[in-house]
């Protein structure tokens, strides 16, 4: 078994699409993340988060039902759990967030379970970059590979500590507006190699519909995304790609650039289940029968063969 | 030899990006369709088109040293060449249009050479639906595989005449957007089913810096765009990658979905050429060997080895 260590919110979502929308419903960074990484059978994941007490017992059962470790997701009983609200416009790519109640995440102080402070892997999930480096700062063993995942918001808010987080991970989720972004950079080849003079060794650029690409110094791998019928809803394909690549690199305990490149077409497959219904609805019943039949549309998608010397 | 027709613009442009300006230069679809497939020795590229008086023998002896057949661009003496100036935008995916001034274009009456009249490929580049299908009209034999090109502008100005081209190639190239027009479907997957009913059995949508995708029926190939430091002006990429597209088709003679999947990859590998340096710059000095290198990086940048049943 490897262990896997996710950091990330625990949440309540509210999201409206042009095909409907949700009251409160289960969601957050570290939610999808692990429900992605539950896909990988030898990978114990643990969540550190925080709740309040109005966070349904049944959240919780459901992730454990998954096999995902919830002992280090303190609740809070008088407190509120974090709650996120957003509104998508008519393309899908492009959303109002409604309302952000931070409550219980405002003073939250990440405790890393006895059990995972040797964990083989960490997933550090999109939160105020103080929290991602306590999470560090807590393990007693360097592990194998460490991931961020951050947004444009911590570089508004909170440039001096994002850097800090940076110079201590291996890899980068990052899309691609927040990589123009953090290096002022128009050319995402540009900004790729300025990243990796930050710190990280890998750089994961997600384009959205548009795909990912990952890189490594000179070395670039392109994975498209699934082109989908529908998409239903954007929530958390961020998230579950990051939950898919970290729980892949887990599971085969091998971090080579051509085991990457797997690593993002199972995160790109992952979030493909991830946009087809509202919320965490399509990850609660995907079946691995299911997600072998999509990486096979996948190889199929970019697989041609032109010989040359 | 296979041969190829093409029809399209032989032009003037001139063209403003963030990096620079030019003067009038060569431009059109035509010359950048008949540049693309002169990459293909074992094809014979005839254009038919029309120029005036003030077009430059020096840039028909440039097509002529590409053993490009001129014969059928048409010189009007006392007539202008079609002049088309666009300026980019900072992100170089959108452009204003400065100036169209149609000239010659305006009563243009394509005629087809004698010795193209059996043409195994006919490539219609993009121009008004009824010169396209007088092209075709003036055939003597069926062509083996007919390729169109066309754009949002036809679809608000001659949508009638458009649907009847339409009807009759076997292939459409046609950016998102304008897929989206068409059909009235925002999903692209939806819109090539709804393509296909329209007539052609294979689709190809361009997503510009987000790579191409082919459809036939419920096959999809995806094609990355190649990521670059710099790209300097996209003016042509799209014909560029239509003429290395069906320039493909005709040296290799396989017209199999297999085989137009690296029809698009060799499409793509010469676009992404093609927006290095102002105008027809690059095409102009483009050498095999740098093709060749180009497709082994692309072949890089998507394969991926992940084992299935």
């Amino acid at each position: 078994m490897s262990k896997l260590l996710a950091v990330g919110t625990v949440a309540f979502d509210a999201i409206e699409t042009p095909f409907g929308k949700t009251d409160k419903v289960l969601g957050g960074a570290g939610t999808y993340i692990a429900l992605a990484a539950s896909h990988f059978p030898s990978v114990k994941t643990a969540i550190v988060s925080v709740v309040g007490g109005d966070f349904p017992e049944k959240h919780l059962q459901l992730l454990r039902n998954k096999k995902i470790d919830t002992s280090a997701i303190e609740i809070i009983p008088n407190g509120k759990t974090f709650f996120w609200s957003g509104k998508y416009h008519n393309d899908l790519n492009t959303r109002d967030t409604l309302a952000t109640e931070l409550n219980v995440l405002a003073d939250f102080q990440p405790k890393v379970p006895e059990d995972f402070k040797d964990a083989d892997l960490v997933m550090l999930g999109n939160l105020h970059p103080l929290v991602q480096l306590s999470v560090l700062d807590q393990l007693e063993k360097k592990p194998k590979l460490v991931v961020l995942d951050t947004m444009n918001y911590w570089m508004n808010n909170a440039w001096e500590d994002l850097q800090k987080i940076i110079r201590k991970v291996d890899v980068i989720t990052i899309n691609d507006e927040e990589a123009r972004q953090l290096t002022q950079e128009y050319s995402l080849l540009k900004a790729a190699r300025i990243i990796h003079k930050m710190g990280p060794k890998y750089v994961v650029i997600k384009k959205g519909e548009n795909g990912a690409l990952l890189f490594e110094d000179d070395q670039v791998f392109f994975a498209p995304a699934l082109p989908l019928e529908e998409v239903f809803d954007p929530t958390g394909a961020g998230d579950t790609f990051a939950g898919g690549f970290v729980g892949f690199l887990a599971q085969t305990k091998d971090i080579s650039f051509d085991n990457m490149k797997k690593a993002v077409i199972y995160g790109s497959t992952l979030a493909s289940f991830c946009v087809e219904k509202f919320g965490t609805e399509r990850m609660e019943i995907l079946t691995q029968k299911e997600v072998e039949r999509r990486l096979n549309v996948f190889k199929k998608l970019t697989h041609f063969d032109i010989d040359l010397d």
